[in-house]
């Protein structure tokens, strides 16, 4: 026979990731835990780690990212730029006081387990970096994105994504050898000068091309625009040496004045809803559970608690003035590790610098993170949550 | 540097093959011709066998082939499976006439060209596979989805993607080495049973299943259904052998009475804006106008004539109690062979059994109906255009 069979695997993968990532989302949903960690899980238990069901192709890999991004996008348009400009200096604080707490309580930690200075650098800086992707979904599932507490956060991850990239410009440069300073500096500089640029000068570019974009002659113009935008911020953020999603979440933030009128928001979500399952689901994929030995485990949590901890201190700290509530929400906002320590351990990894039990010992806090996030921020927002709902449903009908 | 740079060039190519086709689309569009035209047009001009500016990797490959499903997805969700029922014995008619008048011509003339047995029917078979994608395009461009026309075009394309299924099997026997009757007989009775129970049973199972998915706590859940059953139903198709975007169409069709209930359209339509744009570039790429040397472009242009005059007669015979309109109108639909016609050229060139110059003959066919199908289109529906704009448009405010 001759039948091309090439797009069968594929479909059957998507299918097969899309249908049981929202299946044991839903599963957690009915048992009051937050829809994203059941799509995570999906991903561990059908995983290479676990059943190994689902081959992961690059595919795969290509759409989960693209997943991200439309989380991302998705969040930036819901997220007005002047408000983050007014939260700007409070995110700021809560960057760096939540990057320099991890770094240093993990770095002294190690030191004091007896390992060596390099290695030690690499565990401070696994426990750096926050994932916002994981607390941008619980926040757009419990539409809490116009909260302040969320907007922080969000401004926040932009800061703490420059900072995470510096970190590993000099871990990168420690495994290589040398680190080159001047370089860093320039990236710093690049990446400082897109986000004011996104920040103060694109949603004034974007209100004068309002009257063009609305004279174009193809259909849904506005979202095709918007969708161009968002695929060249996205490659542009990589280019300059951040994440990909930092630079989705700008452009979605240019175009969040216009959402409304554009009717971008249901438009864009019915991407995201398609494409960030497999985003969760592949995180789930790279929870190793098997590197948990004997030897690592008592390390692992206390690695994993100091990650909790220090993240609560560093980004609770700035905001001690607002009350403990808020200090809590946005400590655990920013607590998932996710992708980013993956990679900063296995840079070290691959370079030799970091051994086997302690690159385990990083994969284990990045899980404990990752899956602690959305059941905290989920009881940490109880309050907010009744607001809303009590705002949005309709007193009951007296008989 | 340690900074890793994978998605930077996946990004970079999504973004210069959407930004691309858009703006090609957008101009032809200005000059009074079909986007999807230009689009496909974007992809000649900086795909492989021109410009060769973009590379077209697997991923690309991956994401066309999702935007075929979702334009056929989209197509499906505004057509009523009942409607398609009413109109079905025409549209079989038009799908079985649209096959064999284009075979036998194509047959004829290569075994006057004095060409043997099995590379004329090769011929003949390429000249049968209607690329629907492209026709349901422009209808939902130029919001012509509700007619009869439409339907008709729609419902033939499924009955001609099962005949074409059957030819390719012949066709991919003969290269083989033996036709495997019996094989061919299950598979006809599974794609059959399949487009049966799509249309007859599968709209009520819909409708029993309702209640329960509005029951769901995830949220979307209509959206996050439907778009399962769309991976699933165009995973289906492939495995009994008839093209994934036939599959998608069916999914499309049993949720589209609900479509405007549970707001699909708008939510799916943003998935296809963003995808779509791809598959028509990847169509593009495809058309090696360098194959036309002078020794075939005669025959290439007779084949092309042969094309388009056996479509028009093959589809347009059935319906010519319906007057000339709607002949030219359903023969100008299922003109474009697109991707099927080159499978089938591409097995025969593997196996030996068609020359280098006849597989130029077929490419440059495809081109030529694929090109001149949705201007042909466009005109030929004018006043079914005119009346929708003057049915939407106020009428001018007199001051």
């Amino acid at each position: 026979m001759a039948i091309p069979t090439g797009p069968e695997q594929l479909l059957l993968e998507l299918f097969a990731i899309f249908v049981s990532a929202k299946a044991v989302g839903e599963v957690f949903e009915r048992i009051g835990l937050p829809s994203v960690l059941g799509e995570i899980l999906a991903g561990g238990l059908l995983g290479p780690y676990a059943l190994a069901w689902v081959p992961i192709s690059d595919t795969i890999h290509s759409v989960a990212e693209l997943g991200a991004i439309f989380v991302l996008f998705s969040a930036g348009l819901e997220t007005s730029p002047r408000e983050l400009i007014r939260i700007g200096a409070k995110s700021l604080s809560v960057a760096i006081a939540g990057v320099v707490v991890p770094f240093i309580l993990g770095f002294v930690y190690m030191k004091m387990r007896g390992y060596v200075n390099s290695e030690s650098v690499f565990v401070g800086a696994a426990m750096v970096a926050t994932s916002v992707g994981i607390t941008a979904r619980v926040f757009a599932d419990l539409h809490l994105l116009s909260t302040e507490t969320a907007k922080i956060i969000l401004g926040a991850a932009v800061f703490d994504d420059i900072l995470g990239m510096v970190l590993l410009a000099i871990v990168g440069g420690m495994a290589a050898g040398h680190v080159d300073w001047l370089h860093m500096g320039v990236l710093i500089g690049e990446a400082a000068g897109f986000a004011l640029f996104m920040l103060f000068v694109a949603p004034r570019i974007v209100r004068r091309m309002e009257p063009s974009v609305e004279q174009l002659s193809m259909q849904n113009a506005s979202l095709i625009v918007a969708l161009a935008i968002c695929l060249l911020l996205s490659w542009l953020a990589v280019k300059i040496g951040i994440a990909a999603i930092i630079g989705a979440f700008f452009a979605g933030l240019v175009f969040a004045d216009y959402a409304p009128q554009w009717n971008l928001i249901p438009r864009v979500g019915g991407i995201t809803e398609f494409l960030a399952p497999f985003f969760f689901f592949l995180i789930g994929t790279r929870l190793n559970g098997s590197l948990l030995t004997r030897e690592t485990i008592i390390s692992a949590l206390v690695v994993s608690l100091l990650a909790i901890i220090s993240k609560l201190i560093g980004c609770g700290l700035p905001l001690i003035g607002q009350g403990w509530r808020q200090v809590l929400q946005v400590g655990t906002g920013m607590m998932p590790r996710g992708e980013v320590a993956l990679i900063v351990a296995l840079v070290g990894l691959q370079s030799g610098i970091v051994s086997e039990p302690t690159y385990a010992i990083v994969v284990v806090m990045t899980a404990v993170t990752t899956i602690l996030a959305p059941p905290l921020l989920r009881i940490l927002f109880r309050r907010e949550i009744d607001q809303d709902r009590d705002s949005h449903i309709p007193e009951p009908v007296r008989l």
